[in-house]
Protein backbone atom coordinates (compact mmCIF):
# COMPACT_ATOMS: atom_id res chain seq x y z
CA UNK A 1 0.00 0.00 0.00
CA UNK A 2 1.11 3.13 -0.50
CA UNK A 3 1.15 6.71 1.05
CA UNK A 4 -2.30 7.92 1.15
CA UNK A 5 -1.28 11.69 0.83
CA UNK A 6 1.74 14.02 0.25
CA UNK A 7 1.81 16.77 2.83
CA UNK A 8 4.48 19.77 1.94
CA UNK A 9 5.28 22.28 4.19
CA UNK A 10 6.72 25.51 2.74
CA UNK A 11 8.17 28.25 4.45
CA UNK A 12 9.08 31.48 3.20
CA UNK A 13 11.03 34.65 4.84
CA UNK A 14 11.21 38.14 3.81
CA UNK A 15 8.21 37.92 1.36
CA UNK A 16 6.71 41.32 0.18
CA UNK A 17 4.65 42.51 2.58
CA UNK A 18 2.66 44.96 0.57
CA UNK A 19 0.19 41.50 -0.48
CA UNK A 20 0.58 39.99 3.11
CA UNK A 21 -2.58 41.35 4.53
CA UNK A 22 -5.61 41.48 1.89
CA UNK A 23 -7.74 38.41 2.37
CA UNK A 24 -9.13 38.44 -0.85
CA UNK A 25 -5.56 38.60 -2.64
CA UNK A 26 -4.42 35.24 0.03
CA UNK A 27 -7.57 33.50 -0.81
CA UNK A 28 -6.68 34.05 -4.93
CA UNK A 29 -3.34 33.34 -4.38
CA UNK A 30 -4.03 29.71 -2.36
CA UNK A 31 -6.86 28.95 -4.91
CA UNK A 32 -4.13 29.82 -7.83
CA UNK A 33 -1.63 26.87 -6.05
CA UNK A 34 -4.09 24.47 -5.84
CA UNK A 35 -4.62 24.94 -9.21
CA UNK A 36 -0.80 24.38 -9.90
CA UNK A 37 -0.70 21.70 -7.78
CA UNK A 38 -3.63 20.00 -10.23
CA UNK A 39 -5.73 20.22 -7.40
CA UNK A 40 -9.54 21.74 -7.00
CA UNK A 41 -10.79 23.68 -4.59
CA UNK A 42 -14.55 22.66 -3.00
CA UNK A 43 -14.71 25.72 -0.72
CA UNK A 44 -12.61 28.06 1.04
CA UNK A 45 -12.20 30.76 3.90
CA UNK A 46 -10.94 33.29 5.12
CA UNK A 47 -9.59 35.79 8.45
CA UNK A 48 -7.84 38.95 8.48
CA UNK A 49 -6.81 39.05 11.66
CA UNK A 50 -5.53 42.54 13.97
CA UNK A 51 -2.39 42.59 14.27
CA UNK A 52 -2.21 42.32 10.99
CA UNK A 53 -2.61 38.51 9.02
CA UNK A 54 -4.11 36.28 6.89
CA UNK A 55 -5.51 32.94 7.70
CA UNK A 56 -7.18 31.28 4.35
CA UNK A 57 -7.87 27.51 4.10
CA UNK A 58 -9.88 25.71 1.59
CA UNK A 59 -11.08 22.39 1.24
CA UNK A 60 -9.64 20.76 -1.57
CA UNK A 61 -11.17 17.55 -3.49
CA UNK A 62 -7.22 16.10 -2.86
CA UNK A 63 -7.51 16.83 0.73
CA UNK A 64 -6.42 20.83 2.18
CA UNK A 65 -4.08 23.92 1.64
CA UNK A 66 -3.91 26.89 4.29
CA UNK A 67 -1.59 29.63 3.78
CA UNK A 68 -0.78 31.80 6.84
CA UNK A 69 0.61 35.76 6.33
CA UNK A 70 2.54 37.17 9.04
CA UNK A 71 3.07 40.68 7.50
CA UNK A 72 5.25 42.16 9.86
CA UNK A 73 7.62 39.62 10.15
CA UNK A 74 7.45 39.03 6.44
CA UNK A 75 6.41 35.64 6.89
CA UNK A 76 4.21 33.19 5.27
CA UNK A 77 3.66 29.57 5.83
CA UNK A 78 2.25 27.27 2.88
CA UNK A 79 0.37 23.42 3.50
CA UNK A 80 -1.15 21.57 0.43
CA UNK A 81 -1.94 18.16 1.71
CA UNK A 82 -3.28 16.05 -1.52
CA UNK A 83 -4.28 12.16 -1.86
CA UNK A 84 -4.44 10.73 -4.86
CA UNK A 85 -1.98 10.33 -7.97
CA UNK A 86 -3.23 13.50 -10.25
CA UNK A 87 -2.45 16.41 -8.06
CA UNK A 88 1.40 16.98 -7.19
CA UNK A 89 1.77 19.78 -4.48
CA UNK A 90 5.67 20.31 -5.65
CA UNK A 91 3.80 21.78 -8.40
CA UNK A 92 2.73 25.09 -6.65
CA UNK A 93 5.87 25.74 -5.32
CA UNK A 94 7.47 27.64 -8.31
CA UNK A 95 4.39 29.97 -8.32
CA UNK A 96 4.51 30.51 -4.96
CA UNK A 97 7.68 31.87 -5.06
CA UNK A 98 6.73 34.26 -7.94
CA UNK A 99 4.08 36.07 -6.01
CA UNK A 100 5.30 35.56 -2.46
CA UNK A 101 8.68 36.78 -3.46
CA UNK A 102 10.51 35.20 -0.79
CA UNK A 103 14.52 35.76 0.00
CA UNK A 104 14.67 32.57 1.72
CA UNK A 105 12.15 29.80 1.40
CA UNK A 106 12.15 26.19 2.95
CA UNK A 107 10.38 23.23 1.89
CA UNK A 108 9.61 19.54 3.15
CA UNK A 109 7.13 17.05 1.89
CA UNK A 110 5.64 14.42 4.28
CA UNK A 111 3.66 11.63 3.15
CA UNK A 112 0.40 10.30 5.45
CA UNK A 113 -1.11 7.49 5.67
CA UNK A 114 0.98 4.89 5.10
CA UNK A 115 1.64 1.83 7.30
CA UNK A 116 5.24 1.49 6.17
CA UNK A 117 6.50 4.94 7.85
CA UNK A 118 4.65 5.07 11.03
CA UNK A 119 7.47 5.32 12.39
CA UNK A 120 8.79 8.81 10.98
CA UNK A 121 6.44 9.92 8.62
CA UNK A 122 9.15 12.10 7.37
CA UNK A 123 9.80 10.65 3.45
CA UNK A 124 11.44 13.53 1.52
CA UNK A 125 13.21 16.65 2.65
CA UNK A 126 13.53 19.34 0.13
CA UNK A 127 15.45 21.95 1.58
CA UNK A 128 16.34 25.25 -0.35
CA UNK A 129 17.76 28.50 0.49
CA UNK A 130 17.16 31.24 -1.86
CA UNK A 131 19.10 34.54 -0.94
CA UNK B 1 13.81 34.58 17.49
CA UNK B 2 11.78 31.51 18.58
CA UNK B 3 9.91 29.48 16.31
CA UNK B 4 6.57 31.34 14.88
CA UNK B 5 4.34 27.99 15.09
CA UNK B 6 3.90 24.46 16.37
CA UNK B 7 2.29 21.97 13.82
CA UNK B 8 0.90 18.73 14.94
CA UNK B 9 0.62 16.00 12.54
CA UNK B 10 -1.42 13.02 14.20
CA UNK B 11 -2.04 9.87 12.01
CA UNK B 12 -4.69 7.02 13.11
CA UNK B 13 -5.11 3.88 11.76
CA UNK B 14 -8.16 1.18 12.52
CA UNK B 15 -10.50 3.67 13.82
CA UNK B 16 -13.69 3.56 14.90
CA UNK B 17 -15.08 3.69 11.31
CA UNK B 18 -18.81 4.36 12.34
CA UNK B 19 -18.40 8.21 13.10
CA UNK B 20 -15.83 8.47 10.22
CA UNK B 21 -18.38 9.60 7.67
CA UNK B 22 -20.46 12.36 9.23
CA UNK B 23 -19.73 15.65 8.82
CA UNK B 24 -21.34 17.44 11.68
CA UNK B 25 -19.78 15.11 13.89
CA UNK B 26 -16.25 15.46 12.73
CA UNK B 27 -16.90 19.18 12.84
CA UNK B 28 -17.65 18.71 16.47
CA UNK B 29 -14.70 16.52 17.32
CA UNK B 30 -12.48 19.48 15.54
CA UNK B 31 -13.61 21.90 17.49
CA UNK B 32 -13.34 19.82 20.73
CA UNK B 33 -9.45 18.94 20.12
CA UNK B 34 -9.01 22.57 19.07
CA UNK B 35 -10.55 23.51 23.10
CA UNK B 36 -8.68 20.91 24.40
CA UNK B 37 -5.67 22.32 22.79
CA UNK B 38 -6.04 25.62 24.29
CA UNK B 39 -6.65 27.15 21.05
CA UNK B 40 -9.87 29.14 19.67
CA UNK B 41 -12.07 28.04 16.52
CA UNK B 42 -12.97 31.42 14.44
CA UNK B 43 -15.03 29.55 11.72
CA UNK B 44 -14.63 26.23 10.14
CA UNK B 45 -16.04 24.57 7.16
CA UNK B 46 -16.62 20.59 6.15
CA UNK B 47 -17.45 18.25 3.11
CA UNK B 48 -18.77 15.07 2.81
CA UNK B 49 -16.91 13.24 0.15
CA UNK B 50 -18.18 10.30 -2.13
CA UNK B 51 -16.74 7.87 -2.04
CA UNK B 52 -16.92 8.25 1.38
CA UNK B 53 -14.75 10.94 3.57
CA UNK B 54 -14.72 13.72 5.66
CA UNK B 55 -12.70 16.70 5.12
CA UNK B 56 -13.21 19.12 7.83
CA UNK B 57 -11.23 22.53 8.28
CA UNK B 58 -11.51 25.68 10.42
CA UNK B 59 -9.29 28.76 11.06
CA UNK B 60 -8.03 29.38 14.43
CA UNK B 61 -7.01 32.61 16.61
CA UNK B 62 -4.00 30.83 16.56
CA UNK B 63 -3.66 29.07 13.10
CA UNK B 64 -5.75 26.28 11.84
CA UNK B 65 -6.61 22.70 12.52
CA UNK B 66 -7.87 19.98 9.79
CA UNK B 67 -9.56 16.55 9.83
CA UNK B 68 -9.36 14.28 7.04
CA UNK B 69 -11.59 10.83 7.17
CA UNK B 70 -10.84 7.71 5.32
CA UNK B 71 -13.97 5.35 6.35
CA UNK B 72 -13.26 2.51 4.17
CA UNK B 73 -9.53 2.70 5.67
CA UNK B 74 -10.29 3.64 8.87
CA UNK B 75 -7.65 6.28 8.72
CA UNK B 76 -7.86 9.39 10.01
CA UNK B 77 -5.27 12.46 9.53
CA UNK B 78 -5.28 15.51 12.05
CA UNK B 79 -3.01 18.92 11.30
CA UNK B 80 -3.28 20.98 14.44
CA UNK B 81 -0.97 24.58 13.54
CA UNK B 82 -1.04 26.74 16.33
CA UNK B 83 1.12 29.79 16.86
CA UNK B 84 1.73 32.22 20.25
CA UNK B 85 2.44 30.47 23.67
CA UNK B 86 -0.97 29.97 25.18
CA UNK B 87 -2.36 27.11 23.00
CA UNK B 88 -0.35 23.55 22.89
CA UNK B 89 -1.19 21.06 20.10
CA UNK B 90 0.14 18.32 21.72
CA UNK B 91 -2.82 18.56 24.41
CA UNK B 92 -5.68 17.20 22.24
CA UNK B 93 -4.18 14.20 20.98
CA UNK B 94 -5.47 12.13 24.24
CA UNK B 95 -8.73 13.51 23.25
CA UNK B 96 -8.43 12.71 19.30
CA UNK B 97 -7.03 9.16 20.24
CA UNK B 98 -10.50 8.45 23.12
CA UNK B 99 -13.03 9.46 20.54
CA UNK B 100 -11.42 7.97 17.29
CA UNK B 101 -10.32 4.55 18.76
CA UNK B 102 -7.27 4.04 16.87
CA UNK B 103 -5.02 1.25 17.12
CA UNK B 104 -2.54 2.35 15.78
CA UNK B 105 -1.25 6.15 16.07
CA UNK B 106 1.68 8.25 15.10
CA UNK B 107 2.23 11.69 15.60
CA UNK B 108 4.97 14.37 14.79
CA UNK B 109 5.59 18.28 15.78
CA UNK B 110 7.22 20.65 12.66
CA UNK B 111 8.43 24.30 14.19
CA UNK B 112 7.35 26.91 11.83
CA UNK B 113 8.78 29.52 10.45
CA UNK B 114 12.22 29.91 13.18
CA UNK B 115 15.24 30.73 11.22
CA UNK B 116 16.99 28.97 13.12
CA UNK B 117 16.01 25.53 11.78
CA UNK B 118 15.73 26.61 8.10
CA UNK B 119 17.09 23.79 7.21
CA UNK B 120 15.34 20.94 8.13
CA UNK B 121 12.16 22.62 9.95
CA UNK B 122 12.31 19.65 11.83
CA UNK B 123 12.43 19.99 15.45
CA UNK B 124 10.88 17.18 17.48
CA UNK B 125 9.52 13.50 16.78
CA UNK B 126 7.09 12.37 18.85
CA UNK B 127 6.34 8.52 17.53
CA UNK B 128 3.91 6.32 19.32
CA UNK B 129 2.32 3.12 18.41
CA UNK B 130 -0.69 2.14 20.36
CA UNK B 131 -1.26 -1.98 20.17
Amino acid sequence: MEAIGRHLLLEMWDCNREILNDGEKITQLMSDAANDAGATVVKSIYHEFNPPGITAVAILSESHISVHTWPIEGYVAVDIFTCGTVADPQLAIKGLLEVFEPKEHTSVEIKRGSPYIKGTMLSRVNSEIRI
